[in-house]
């Protein structure tokens, strides 16, 4: 749950002096997302999201964060949009943290997805890797295959405790990922975090995507990989091969994928779920009981990996090549 | 924090569907308030507040608290105006709880109050006073005398862990009250939570008064007495007589008080620092470590209680009868 930092109204009336953007009528802390600080701050002109980045993002990351939300807006992607300085930039600082505004985007995302919001995840997708092509920044994904196994080596012995077993699987599942994990896959930005509270719709049209930071350059199609996983399994683990087989085909209608990219989406789809399940485990094993955050099962991602591991090839997620 | 209960669309919709104010353009969980769950609603016509009231607001009360908000904004009273439903009604239901949906009040709350907004507060608890002395419901205050020996008795030796020699000393302020509480001042409904984050300012005007959950029938004086105690005193336990000055004197020039009134002030403090004290100190107590709450500190209002304690008279608080 965020809203780690609050803001007086003398900082905060600095902050917006800053941009051409009137002055501050309103500043209300949002409930949802847990890695920053952000506010719905209405000013004369309008309502924008401010966002006070929190110790979890590096300050190093930011130029390549706000960078992509600017370049992607630019091209009519429906990203926030960061708000520029009357200096012309798109990061400032307030209450002793980086800070940035952007546009506000209207909608509300899926509490229970259907189809029609999986193609258009799917054509979202495509559309991001796409206006993402001539990006000039770049940014390593840190939570790949090195990153799991750091992860999978610090949780050690107590992924047992969660889950008698568990810490052998993850070994054995890694030595799996490293041999066959795919190094000529067409790669670009990926937003690489596209569960269903990060893509806004008013009715049936798609009207926002956020929360860019975990984006990063990996292979385009472990984003569909992380999609198939955070959006295709029912509440009781069941695979829902519909929503998959509608996001896929509105993907590769807007992108169109080749034999190998198709063929390797189950072994992305493993390590997508890999991914989360050791992240999860760590949060799992690391955060203390009196911490003001909702802990998320890790063994939900535990079932996904192994469904992956049982599918003879991409077509059980609903399509032909 | 708040936003224990999350909505869906389909349901949203059909609860905005009661209303004659278009179509929903963005739902937004709010991060502040401890009591029910909170929302900004943007629609076709404007922002507006979604309650959900959970389990802590008896829904008994609900005809109180929306009754009363549509009296005193009625009357020009910056608080939050329920609005109705096609059918007439302020109160609906949603998510299987209660609902209401009220106005959007602009404005910040004073994280640093300085004596211009301490003047706006005195002279708005006296608007209130007036303004709700022909709102025809009545609500008898729960956390007065009895609801203080409730809590003083199901606290017990519990609060000795907090502080040694708590426990006898709340015995024995609780008889000191009980003798000497009085019975023949003036009566109304009062606010009885009025502390910063309840109370909105653009720039130094006052630009509303929200959260009403605790208002009832109760001595009139005791609304000021729970103000001097929540905002006239620094972080260090400093008294900050400007700041009561200011307070008490915008009151009494919008509402006259009697000499009982005024010498009964520093009795009525005493109580109003016992009943957050022993509130406090129950939650302290009762609440589970892992629970998503920050646990306030029962002790600040130890120093307050004994502040009151000492003082000789109301000229303390700074001004002559």
């Amino acid at each position: 749950m965020a809203v780690y930092t609050d803001i007086g109204e003398d900082e905060l009336d600095r902050l917006v002096s800053e941009y051409d953007i009137g002055q501050v009528l309103a500043c209300t802390g949002i409930a949802e997302g847990v890695e920053n600080s952000n506010f719905m701050l209405q000013t004369d002109v309008g309502m924008h999201i401010l966002t006070l980045y929190e110790k979890r993002v590096d300050p190093a990351d930011l130029p390549f964060f706000l960078g992509l939300l600017d370049h992607l807006s630019t091209r009519g992607f429906p990203c926030p949009s960061p708000l520029r300085t009357r200096a012309g930039q798109t990061l400032s600082s307030a209450a002793g943290r980086p800070a940035a505004i952007v546009s506000f985007l209207r909608g509300r995302w899926p509490r229970k997805p259907k189809p029609v919001h999986l193609a258009a995840l799917g054509d979202a997708l495509a559309r991001l890797h796409l206006g993402a092509a001539d990006f000039p920044l770049r940014r390593a994904n840190a939570l790949s295959l090195d990153g799991w196994s750091d992860l999978v080596r610090q949780t050690g012995s107590g992924a047992d405790t969660v889950m008698p077993g568990l810490s052998e699987e993850l070994d054995r599942e890694m030595v799996t990922l490293r041999a066959a994990w795919p190094g000529d896959l067409p790669v670009g930005v990926i937003h690489a975090d596209l569960f269903p509270d990060n893509i806004f719709f008013l009715g049936d049209e798609l009207s926002g995507v956020i929360d860019f930071y975990f984006a990063c350059n990996d292979i385009l199609l472990y984003d569909l990989a992380i999609c198939l996983n955070a959006w295709c399994f029912e509440r009781d683990g069941a695979f829902n091969i519909t929503h998959a087989r509608a996001m896929l085909q509105a993907y590769r209608e807007r992108r169109p994928i080749s034999r190998a990219e198709f063929d390797a989406l189950p072994l992305l789809a493993r390590g997508a779920a890999l991914r989360f399940l050791v992240t999860r485990l760590y949060d799992w094993l690391n955060t203390p009981d009196g911490a003001l955050v909702i802990k998320k099962d890790p063994l939900e991602y535990w079932h996904k990996l192994r469904f992956h591991r049982g599918v003879a090839d991409t077509r059980a997620y609903g399509l032909d090549y």
